[in-house]
């Protein structure tokens, strides 16, 4: 059997057209042959940086111990924005520092954040549009073949940091919360967790009123809920989403990112 | 030279701009690092049970022997339909059983079907949204690890078939079929196969028609029919097909699948 | 550490919601199971060679010396056009003789054009639609098994070649170009290089006029730009290009490729 390959994972808002991604994949190949590059997406709407935000945190978690989660949507590219490297107990993270490793900040053990400045590492001449493949896929490549994160950079702790939103509870009959993503089948993720809505809570009567719609039926998986209605259900990132089993609950009931619901409990 | 190491395919109708795929990916190399993943396509229509039937038929047979393919098309998730594998003398296919295997069982000579009950080897806690990541990925990699299949579980017979749509003979002139599929390019596959039109029938002269366009150039290659002409060929897949040079002949003749098609033939 | 597995790069037009890529890795691990496949796109418009061009030639740079790049745009698949393999002191390239390498023959040095006529290392029986997973994909994979590219072919040395557009420099105080590439996030790439507008130059008072907007503000960086507003900057493909920030300049230009450009200089 081979020896393990170290693993890097990838998530840009570069698309899938452009020969970006690869020139991220080849300047990392051209330091470490020997890893492993799985892509998480490249589709993250451009500059968007909360999509890429939870979108990591929703991956991160499947990946074995130790693998290096690579993150950039960077609209601040080339500019005094930081580049940075954020280390866990399970994984190092490195992208700019603007926000984008909020959801790790708010739910993991953060053991240190470096601001990178090991130029001796870089892809030289660094552009100043493209740091993904001149600075931090190299950095990546070097950290993948066992060089140590603190030797990229110097820790800092004023790194930026976005308020992940929260749902808010008004009374102990009335939670209101967001959608704050919708996935590609159309279901619509809303940041209501089994904090706000535990096992108890769940055997309450509830209602999930979302733009005038009043959502009733909370099912466990999708095809409980018959075609045409909608439901809720806690989905794989472990937050309650709004379904529709063969279709888009998004476009059913006319809502997007961002969108307010409001759970009402018969407490 | 490295070891080689064993392959494994992933189909599904997750999209590439979640983060669906990459956490199959994380919990397959959880299991097993040593592996290497090919993506067949994420981008089957969400839902769509019989273009990944289809897709995995075309693309599994280029793959070398014993490589795993992994079809995950699962309208039915967390419901009682049964997690499988799949073992022909070739491949080994591991999926929901929906009929998301039709075109294997219709074409392939099937050793056996299991159905997966080692829950020992799956991710825990399970989510009953997200079986690719939780059942159908960590069997994948404890299997591409040398377990055998017959470990996970216990042969049925009764495994989901849908009916693989055949052309219809009517007389020796005339023979019905449909268009089952229009790719990226917009040529429209037809389930017309050499079953139907042998080499000695391909000399006949003949006509294709397909809504009310008579198609009477049949080629071998595409530039061998003119810009804006439409002609009829046997494609990559060995079915016939409609295709238009550097066009879409789907958009030219206003069909799309489902289309039904009928060739006449000078007998 | 495990040994290095040699690379091959693939840009396609085939898109990524069919079975034609993975039908392309699956024959060249068939031929070599320990080998690096990365993909630089597959989204290349159907049949446009001059994209697809373009695009091998800023992705190939990235990657280490002896990466075997795989390009294939072959609306001519199964005509009488060759299939060739180009070597340049740095990679070898494989694809149709269609022009696809003539930013190739236009920038770098290259040593030999081999026309393939190999048969006995071709996937048989090659389908004249499918050359990619027929011919190219099988002759990837056996060179990077180490069999000498020399081996696969007779040189050539009436290769297809395009014309490369260049900037025409009316007076030294007038250069017009043409944008030659609109990117994801809607930046336009012209073909004004540091050859036409090198540092001297960019110090001088400029004006780019395109489609009627005058664009006075270069960059360095993107982020530099007021948002709302349009700047010209040299990007990661080392040619000007037109931005702004958070959005699509091309969109807001009214611009696509194709859309002249003229430099005005203050010399």
């Amino acid at each position: 059997m081979a020896d393990k390959r170290p693993l890097i994972t990838l998530l840009t808002d570069f698309g899938t057209r452009d020969y970006f991604v690869a020139a991220v994949k080849g300047a990392i190949f051209s330091v470490n042959p020997n890893v492993e590059i799985v892509d998480i997406t490249h589709e993250i709407p451009p500059q968007d940086i909360f999509t890429a935000a939870l979108t990591l945190w929703n991956a991160c978690s499947a990946f074995p111990r130790f693998t290096l989660h690579f993150a950039v949507v960077d609209p601040g590219v080339g500019s005094s924005r930081r580049p940075i490297i954020v280390m866990t107990d399970n994984y190092n993270f490195i992208g700019p520092d603007n926000g984008i490793f909020s959801y790790i900040y708010q739910h993991e053990e953060v053991n240190r954040v470096l601001q990178i400045n090991a130029e001796h590492y870089y892809r030289m001449p660094v552009c100043p549009t493209f740091h993904g493949r001149d600075i931090f896929g190299p950095i990546a490549g070097w950290m993948s073949k066992g060089i140590e994160a603190t030797k990229m950079g110097d820790e800092i702790d004023d790194y930026v940091k976005f308020t992940v939103p929260v749902p808010r509870e008004f009374t102990p009959s009335l939670i209101k919360g967001h959608i704050i993503h919708v996935d590609h089948f159309g279901n619509c993720i809303t940041n209501i967790s089994p904090n706000e809505l535990d096992a108890a809570r769940m055997r309450l009567n509830k209602i999930l009123v979302v733009n005038n719609h009043q959502i009733t039926r909370f099912c466990t998986y999708f095809s409980e809920c018959p075609e045409g209605e909608v439901c809720a259900l806690f989905g794989s990132a472990n937050l309650l989403e709004i379904a529709t089993p063969k279709g888009s609950a998004a476009q059913m009931l006319g809502v997007n990112r961002g969108t307010e619901i409001a759970l009402h409990l018969a407490v």
